[in-house]
């Protein structure tokens, strides 16, 4: 089978390797930019690629929603498979996608679009053909994981676990989208659609890790909890909960040995129990490894990862909940349903009676709308 | 597909329950003893499956080698797919019925056969086809997991804790093959053959934990150790290294974190890095689970999980080491190489210079020909 690659960057790289050392698969033309073709096997238009009819699958590892999504739909309809690591697109368009894939016979796959290297999504494809899978999650952002991982360990602030994820490539110039959850966020809608046929895109919750201070992990520590960024989803009536939030942990957990940049991922299924799936979350062979187990699945036979009835959704957050850990200036820790509060100078640390997702993320926002610095994190029960 | 299901024991009930709710697939007869056909869907030789036209594909979930064999056999011959969950019978016969499910052009999958509901030699299988397998391993027998993870929580005896896996149903009357750790070994066995394309036969070292006593395991939790029986498989020369043996982790690895009656499966490859699954190793439906993933798997495709070039070799555990934890009455211990001793009354507990595998396993059986009692563990370095 040979495989185009739409994109060159460091994902499209490592394809673009593995391809010369996989079973069955063969490197086809790479599409690149007009000013960065420097080599033969390298084009410049979507067009070259399918016009070609030595050319059975594509790779798209070029990230963001356009050119990416004109370019997968013009492989689809010009009849070739198409494995995409591009989580932004597969959450914006994934059911038109996976509908235009259907009607030409061929294959749409996005493992790597969901945990790196953590062969993911499609365990949870596979698991959904027989089993009941009643709640995904995991820790799905490796940049986070890192950060969080080193304040822990070595007691740095926030700053300077920021700066060294930079400057190992752990985390792009601007971090947002990693340290507020969102890419967690996007993740876990993937996973949602995969197991239950649903997509959520709105009704979401996700806070991120950038109100945390040196000073919280280390009553964390104290307590017995490591702190994790964590996604979760199920199925609630004909919707499903989705949300991404800093969860404390308690060390039997399996969440406290994902170190560094690894992710951890997760799945319940009525007849196989609780699985978890631990690896390296990003990086140029992990995500690589990812893509190209998709080629061999497709070579295998393997056409589908979006289920057919598979329809966006408002997710519902007002049925799961648990306590919080939430660290506020005093002044503000009477707005909470507090079950216990420890004072330390002008700051509350409050553990909160069980309040739902909905409710402690709604009073996060509106405490900082009154001006409170305020970060919170839910607690594993 | 029509599938139809050999044994009707613990695993035979749940693929068969999960059957009639999985998607693309339909429960098929049962074959069963004799005396023991009570349902019209029974049946009680193995022609009336083999001669069946409208049965796709045959589970075989009987254990053992015969009639397993010669029944799995007379089906890939009759061109129905196989999936099997008994490790005795494809660590003895793999290569032979891979090769007759080739003839025949159908598939053998038996993902059920090591690890139980973690979705191991099905990932290693895929990732094998893009990415090269450094090493595979893991906590691969369930009962013994549960009785050590007992000791350590409960700090309860090797005798107690074998009584509660029996009365749980996790050990069998004879426990031999889960304390001896030669179930694990089966299972690294077939691990090697999926990921090396080599199938151990000999050479190979287990070591169970019929020696461990309650202060052994108060001794390693001083030392910040817990102890799990971990499996190790790699590859060396022509060749590759097996072995089962206690090994001391630190509280940082995934290992500590597996509970129960869990698994752990792991392996590194050159491109994806480090992968770690954890699940139910155990049990109906974790098992059956495994069986009808496998069973998804050929219907989109799947074929064939025993690589084409598997052969048969002798293992070579003279390349691999590391220190081990010796407990032995102390007028053995100057027969070891030392690196500490603590003595305790007539006991010596030691950790050892780092030797080799073969080493160890071979001073082990030389000192309890002498009549020493002892207790060995490997330390992860």
């Amino acid at each position: 089978m040979k495989v185009a690659v739409l994109g060159f960057g460091t994902v499209g790289q490592g394809v673009y390797e593995m391809l010369h050392h996989a079973k069955g698969l063969e490197a086809g033309p790479v599409l690149v930019r007009p000013g960065k073709k420097d080599a033969d096997f390298k084009v410049t238009t979507i067009e070259a690629i399918t016009g070609d009819p030595s050319v059975d699958a594509v790779v798209e590892v070029l990230g963001g929603i356009e050119p990416a999504c004109s370019w997968v739909s013009a492989a689809l309809k010009a009849k070739k498979h198409v494995v995409t690591a591009n989580k932004a697109l597969v959450a914006a368009h994934g059911p038109e996608l996976a509908a235009l894939a259907r009607e030409n016979g061929v294959a749409l796959l996005f493992s790597a679009a969901c945990g790196g290297g953590v062969p993911f999504l499609h365990n949870l494809a596979l698991a959904c053909q027989s089993d009941e899978v009643l709640s995904v999650g995991g820790i799905l952002n490796g940049t986070t994981n890192y950060m969080l991982d080193a304040m822990q360990s070595r007691g740095a602030d926030y700053a300077d676990v920021l700066k060294d994820a930079q400057a190992l490539g752990y985390a792009e110039a601007d971090p947002t989208a990693d340290v507020s959850g969102l890419d967690a966020l996007r993740k876990i809608m993937l996973a949602c659609a995969v197991a239950f046929e649903k997509l959520p895109c709105e009704g979401l919750y996700h806070e991120g890790i950038v109100d945390l201070a040196a000073e919280d992990v280390r009553d964390f520590q104290s307590m017995g909890y490591t702190c994790r960024l964590v996604a979760k989803g199920g199925p609630v009536d004909d919707t499903v909960f989705a949300f991404v939030e800093p969860t404390l942990v308690p060390a039997s957990a399996a969440e406290c040995a994902v170190k560094d940049n690894y992710n951890l991922a997760r799945y319940e299924a009525k007849c196989a129990g609780d699985i978890v799936l631990i690896g390296q979350g990003a990086g140029r062979f992990p995500t690589a490894s990812a893509v190209l187990r998709d080629l061999s699945d497709v070579l295998s036979g393997q056409r589908m990862m979006m289920p057919q009835g598979c329809v966006r959704v408002t997710a519902d957050c007002t049925g799961c909940g648990h306590p919080y850990y939430v660290r506020l200036p005093k002044a503000f820790a009477a707005q909470l349903p507090c079950d216990e509060v420890k004072e330390d100078g002008d700051i509350a640390r409050v553990i909160t009676k069980s309040i739902t997702v909905k409710e402690m993320h709604d009073l996060a926002a509106q405490l900082r709308q009154q001006g409170a610095q305020v970060f919170f994190a839910g607690i594993e029960e």
